[in-house]
């Protein structure tokens, strides 16, 4: 089977072309590419998510750097170089908090700074190849995760699908193209199994209902949607052959934060005895942590639970609680799948040993 | 401490007065008082969920039967019981799947036939009466309920307030004012007891949002919403000290269908060690099915989940599973909390020993 799921972002034309976006602000009601041209723009749809998730961001950021100073006039290096920086630190203030960000852009600044030596002209060459090698590098380490990844989802001999139940959306539309918690299905999809997918519709935010189900159902793979708390439902009807989730943080011990209501997926999971896969890439494991309980977890304001879908759907001045992450327990979790192949417990060693062999 | 939930239904002023109810449509945003004076207004309070909750319903079909028939001129017994008839007949168009409201205009019925040898007026001063003995009876078995499970919710002893979980609204909104859920969350807080409640916001139709917390925050007992998906959380935290959800049917083996959603927290709860109750009225355990494999789950429409807000949050054409209630199989249940006491495992036996013992 042909599986192309939508391409997030790329870039179009040659180096007076856009890099080209899904605006995701529109989802899952209209389907609308964004040609963007300019920083300020770049700036706008990373700033009101119209491209989101860590690694899109990251692309967006090296296009949105390249895109501030392809018309420099600057007459020396010294001169581009503060034109470069000025452009990061302007791109940096749309998500502050967003590391992949800040990574991405350094990334480019040093590219920038080890190449001194060449024209102006020649450094802005570069910037832009290397921001389209950053979306070649994430497809990647995606399809490597799906490759790994595929080999686990399988049904009982009786059926001809396998049903796999996912929370949140670490699908294509959070990277380039692939995903991480999507690319095994799409990878399977593609050897010509059957596959079919349970979204949780993942509130408050709602990102398995509005993306999750879109960018399935536009690469042509089976997807129901379900609130979350019907999850333990078609688990016990032993409609679920695994779970498989994204990450947000991978600590060295196996624990993982994810979008909110993952731990509880987990917990289902285990005792329904279906089996419970991370897909993270090593640059979401992060080894200086010992365990989950280090990991801290935002808080965010209360009206994404009252009033979500534009009216008020809890009482004025009601208490709420809303972490948008869980940490899940290692114990909980059957496997990571990374673009280095399938960590198994015990976590803690073998998480160590993969970080410490040389590539 | 004072406590007095808001009176879902009740009757105001003379024979010629009317039945209060509380215009659920509007809540949580407005708080206000409707005044039935006639059957064709009951028809449609019932119809458009102004009033619900099975024994609400009840109740509102009581009245509405006498509401029908009080100016009735009918000139002797049968055709006055015929214009009963009719309006029984038409009462029960409002929603025909209500078991409760039929269970009620049958009740009025009988009593009217029974006393036909009375003046048409006194048939008429009997018909409310009954009305407002079954808030009586209703308030009874709520608050038994209370009583009988308010010393089972106790908080460690470090700790000096309770915190209980629930799941959608088994609260006085859904009874004529105690609620069965909720009732022992009441009779704590009367007994001075401090008590907190987390609700979980109950997706697709977010009766917990907008119903339980608005009738605990009225009552004055501290509320805080959460996001379904976020029940682990609270209990991984050590938050929650017990569950107490309502019941739409238990079984004769203590199987408990309830609204979707109830299963999930019930494993959690024991992942956690964390009591489960259930609040049932004897009117809502069904004996002659064996166990809960035999309830049939009404399966509701996609729009629920799509669009359940005014707005789409899932892409058009998609599939979606919304089943309105699941099943939660006995083993997840630290005890029934009945009007007769509480009732523990093995629950076939126990409720075999209920139903045979003379009350």
């Amino acid at each position: 089977m042909d599986i192309a799921p939508a391409r997030t972002i790329e870039w179009v034309g040659n180096s007076n072309g856009a890099a080209r976006i899904i605006d995701q602000t529109l989802l899952p009601n209209e389907y609308k590419h964004l040609d963007i041209a300019d920083v300020e723009t770049m700036w706008e749809a990373i700033k009101v998510l119209r491209v989101r998730g860590a690694p899109a961001i990251g692309i967006a950021a090296a296009f949105g750097l390249y895109l501030a100073v392809r018309n420099s006039a600057a007459p020396d290096f010294a001169a581009f170089e503060a034109e470069v920086s000025e452009a990061a630190r302007y791109l940096g203030t749309a998500r502050p908090t967003a590391v992949n960000l800040f990574w991405a852009l350094k990334r480019i600044q040093k590219l920038v700074a080890a190449h001194s030596a060449l024209p102006v002209a020649g450094i802005k060459a570069l910037m832009l190849s290397e921001a389209t090698v950053m979306i070649d590098e994430d497809n990647a380490v995606c399809r490597a995760i799906g490759s790994f990844g595929a080999p686990l989802l399988a049904q009982p001999p009786e059926r001809t699908i396998c049903n796999v139940l996912t929370h949140c959306n670490a699908g294509g539309l959070a990277t380039a193209q692939w995903g991480t918690a999507l690319a095994p299905v799409y990878v399977a999809a593609e050897q010509g199994r059957a596959m079919h997918v349970f979204a949780d519709e993942t509130r408050p935010l709602l990102q398995g209902a509005r993306l999750t189900a879109w960018e399935l159902q536009q690469a042509g793979i089976p997807v129901t949607v379900i609130t979350d708390n019907m999850a333990a439902t078609v688990m016990a009807q032993g409609k679920v052959d695994a779970v498989i989730v994204g990450a947000d943080r991978v600590a060295a011990n196996g624990d993982v934060a994810n979008k909110i209501g993952t731990f509880g997926v987990a917990v289902l999971a285990r005792e329904f005895h279906i089996p419970f896969y991370v897909a993270a890439p090593l640059s979401s494991i992060d080894m200086s942590l010992a365990s989950g309980e280090l990991i801290p977890i935002e808080e965010r304001k209360a009206e994404e639970v009252t009033q979500g879908f534009g009216k008020r759907t809890a009482p004025e001045g009601v208490q709420v609680y809303n972490p948008a992450f869980d940490v899940t327990p290692h114990r909980y979790i059957t496997a990571l799948i990374t673009e280095q192949g399938v960590v198994h417990p015990p976590f803690d060693a073998a998480l160590k040993q993969l970080f410490e062999t040389p590539v």
